[in-house]
């Protein structure tokens, strides 16, 4: 375990604003790990979701994409998909998608793009915390435009990692932790502090139940704070 | 839920020798899901385990490659990988590794490749549960030949879907109750009933500690009588 | 030649159900060599067949895919498509469309997929002759259904390898007897007896009318058991 | 059937130097089909050919490619692979194989591309019939420069379409005639007429023996017409 | 400098009609190197040039696509894309829209294809040069029709390269030159003597406001030549 | 023209030191187009450069590459390498070549990476003095930990847009005067005003000997303010 933090102690984390193209993009900052979060409304539905000729649209769409940038990491990173990336951007979705009613906001697709500028663990989880404020300022800013009429927010979700890491359960593993962690969990919880989304991976070892029980108190436990950034982020 | 099982019973369950060029092939059955599970040994490392020249492998390697035919479901699969699929073989692969020792199979390569028959729910488990016996066959086999010395299977692992359905929490969902699921988990648990992977997703709602609890114990118990099943199959 | 058969002798074949999401899957076994067969119908015809809006559909369409799965031969075949798949799925897709009066399913398209299980030789032509059976049950299924309502099944269509090997023209080659051929030959043949496809190939010299000939008799003799292994299964 | 032929007439044939950076180049012209075929030498062989380190090679390789070149059709054809093109491309490299004795020319590796610059029917047989003269005349020039010492030219290889044609058998079909054709076959002949490849497609209709046997007759008798144009067109 | 032309006299250039399947088309030669040039017209934009359903389109189009042959260069050229193609076709494409009133053309669209036969020094000023008088070759068919009614030519465009070799301005580089050149510069220029494109490259050392001036020049003078023979071709 | 600058006023423009994992990463922004340029260190080399076995490299090597951020554009910009993109980032890396003797840098690739932020014009431009602060400053850095052993630096190269809008010459256009400029020209110019790159496009009509003048004295100018903005953030 890192010296500088306890155990159940996360990163400090920054939600700030950051000026693109598209309204309401936040870097989000934890530890060194940094991920830009930029949201993109578009006035269509994938073809799945589209009405037949005639029909107005039921529903909206909300999709994320997730990517490394080539200085990212101590090695460049080489551009373009991988599995790993894929997995991690369908996360991300399913989890934003539980933060939203689709159904208030009929025939309009938005685009969360998560694109890592530093990683140093966890950058999926900040993803999907930094990707929550900019669907909201995103969402704010297209209600503002009326390209969306209600309020199809329903709350905050946030993520968090936790694993076991020389037998001490921990949170918000850096990439030092990460890397040496025998068991790793990914947690999205909303503000109720109910769950979206439990992905715990046993790297080196299998785990038990009481394991499980104390990792999910402390995913639990930090959410609550990223909970309280977020809502100030989002304002 | 359908009135045909109790919420706490899966599906009957078969893991029977298919024959295939690659010895130790293996059907598995689970009420409609059928899974076909092969496995085949390289005497080649991936680049990144590839010792430089002149020394010795340290280490094996498994992998997994997961597959829907075009007839497995009732509307044509279109052949070619897509992002749920990639998002399912990191996932068996990273539970078949938990079920072997790689430092006892020095130089080796396994591929186990999943290619589902019919979908009808569960096809990811039902992969994982057939592909772990696929490959002890295999190893077994390449024992056999010399091509691995000592035993790296550690033991069997399984894993199972489980979910709430119309408010009920039930094990091994098949089509038609995870097309209803509020929330959707999948387990994969090893012999001594220690986790490997717990993967939840609130589906269309968030999901409770309490819920959470109630679906790892079903989890568990099914997961005793799928290992029973593995050991009469690997012999 | 191989000792168990006599160079005219076919290997026995076999036409089962297998089941899958496709109504009137097979799998033909031909000695080792095992290929599932499954058909899909779809209500809509590829870009080039599409009447223009508001006319009716002339005509229907049917197409093959084939493919080796990765445990089928003893070094592990790599997913993905090749040359050779590409040129064998163009030739079972020819053979099919004349085993049907295409006019009579109109504004219907028909996907074949033949998946090798097993390769030992002779995997187009037995992806032709189970792919045919798949093909006619799939269509009695439609008809069923009221999506077909002729029957635009003209006969079976059954297809056969022949060659050259150490100078004796043999029927049906498996891999070892296709491997040392000098002059390889597949036939696709109808229930009249009349040729739809030759594709012969000098593999290792070139040969003459008299071979060409014998190769024909032996091809012509063995097609009428498969149409008869053929009427049979589709039954 | 065209009236400025009769059916056992053949277009005329001309096999001219092209003058590009590979030596031996050539265009072949039958009728308004005109195919460039050029022929390169690379020192060096695919990977499954290739000779363990320390070891001499024991073989050489010959192979196609065949592409149609954007302006060769009244409808601009897009760029890029296709499942036609690697059909014909596989076939004009089976065919170019058997006119050398790649023994002969071990460790070298000859790509011979034929492009169509106008396509008017017969453009594969074109090819395996330009294609030969631009491989002879390539290796003519690798002897020269010591790259290859003996002489592995065993004889040409032409090539020749047939088909049925409003119930007339017919040679060398047009796009025109191509188009109506009931039954259409490619045959690649040797110098002594032997058959290297028949490839017969029965496109609209099953095509008898008899049928068979005329489409050859036609096919064998333009052969030679063939084999005496490229002999000129190599010295 | 090459000792058979002075350093300001460019290579004799032949722009001269080659039969394919698309009228106009031509083979511009400029000492060895020789370009083939067609163009085809479509009765369709580009989608985003595509008018709203019921309004008339308002424009046209001209794109151009390059590709080296495989026998174009001593070691064969693999087909397909790479970076180099795609930035000169951009070139290409920019240049001939220059030449041309897309306007007077509207619902149209034009591609020229540059295919390289010989590639010795120049084939992208090459492919621009010939590639007008394909384009206006074209464009007059197109008329003759009916497809385009008034005339959207508006005047030959010429390219051509220039360079400094061992401290010499001079014209029309061929490979040997290129390959030893400092400063690299492609200009296109139109009928009045005014620029369209100009692009240089220090590609080994940087270039002085004095030596783009002379090189300009250059440019100049010969450019004039070309749109000479340019006139002719079209013609 | 724009109202808030004088036609031969550039952008105010600032290079910032920007955290991420490569040493040396700066932002560069200039109006409201900001552009993340990171540089990265390996010590390998391309295929075409690595010295054959045994032999000591002679060179080394950098090149560049370009993407514009989901983001970076009112309307989100997809992912995926396109042709503009491709054209740009063989630019950059020319240009940047020209700044550094690859010779005092044996064996060492370096890669930088350019990805828009934001872009509202002269994104290519920014990549490239902004990539050459993030080359110069990961060369230092390369340098110290002996990678490098002397300096390859030859001094700053910078790039400016200029173009003609409503027929006045201006200097830096944002994307509200490039999407009305007549003609648009890059320039890229060492810190002794001599030109690495100029590439000119008559995008709306042609231009002549004194507009192209004007530009380059504009561009020449700017390039002086740019290089001392170069200087400062290289220290």
């Amino acid at each position: 375990m890192s010296s500088k933090r306890r155990p159940d102690q996360p990163r400090p984390t920054r939600i700030e604003p950051f000026p693109t193209a598209s309204p309401g993009s936040v870097v989000i900052t934890q530890g060194k790990t940094r991920v830009l979060c930029t949201a993109n409304v578009d006035a269509d539905l994938p073809g799945w979701l589209r009405p037949r000729p005639g029909e107005p649209p039921k529903s909206g769409w909300v999709t994320a994409e997730y990517s490394m940038l080539p200085g990212s990491t101590p090695q460049r990173k080489k551009r373009g998909p991988d599995g790993r990336a894929t997995e991690i951007q369908r996360l991300i979705g399913r989890v934003l998608r539980a933060s939203v009613d689709m159904d208030k906001m009929p025939g309009v697709s938005i685009t969360v793009d998560c694109d890592v500028l530093h990683a140093d663990g966890g950058t999926r989880t900040a993803s999907i915390t930094g990707g929550f404020v900019a669907l909201a300022r995103c969402i704010r800013h297209a209600r503002g435009k009326g390209l969306i009429k209600g309020d199809p927010v329903i709350g905050p979700v946030a993520a968090i990692s936790v694993g076991v890491v020389d037998g001490v359960s921990c949170v918000d593993l850096d990439y030092d932790l990460d890397s040496r962690a025998d068991v790793d969990m990914n947690v999205a919880i909303d503000h109720r502090g109910r769950f979206i989304e439990v992905q715990g991976t046993g790297e080196r070892t299998t785990f038990t139940r009481p394991q499980l029980d104390r990792l999910l108190d402390l995913a639990l436990s930090a959410s609550k704070k990223l909970i309280a950034v977020q809502r100030r982020a989002v304002r």
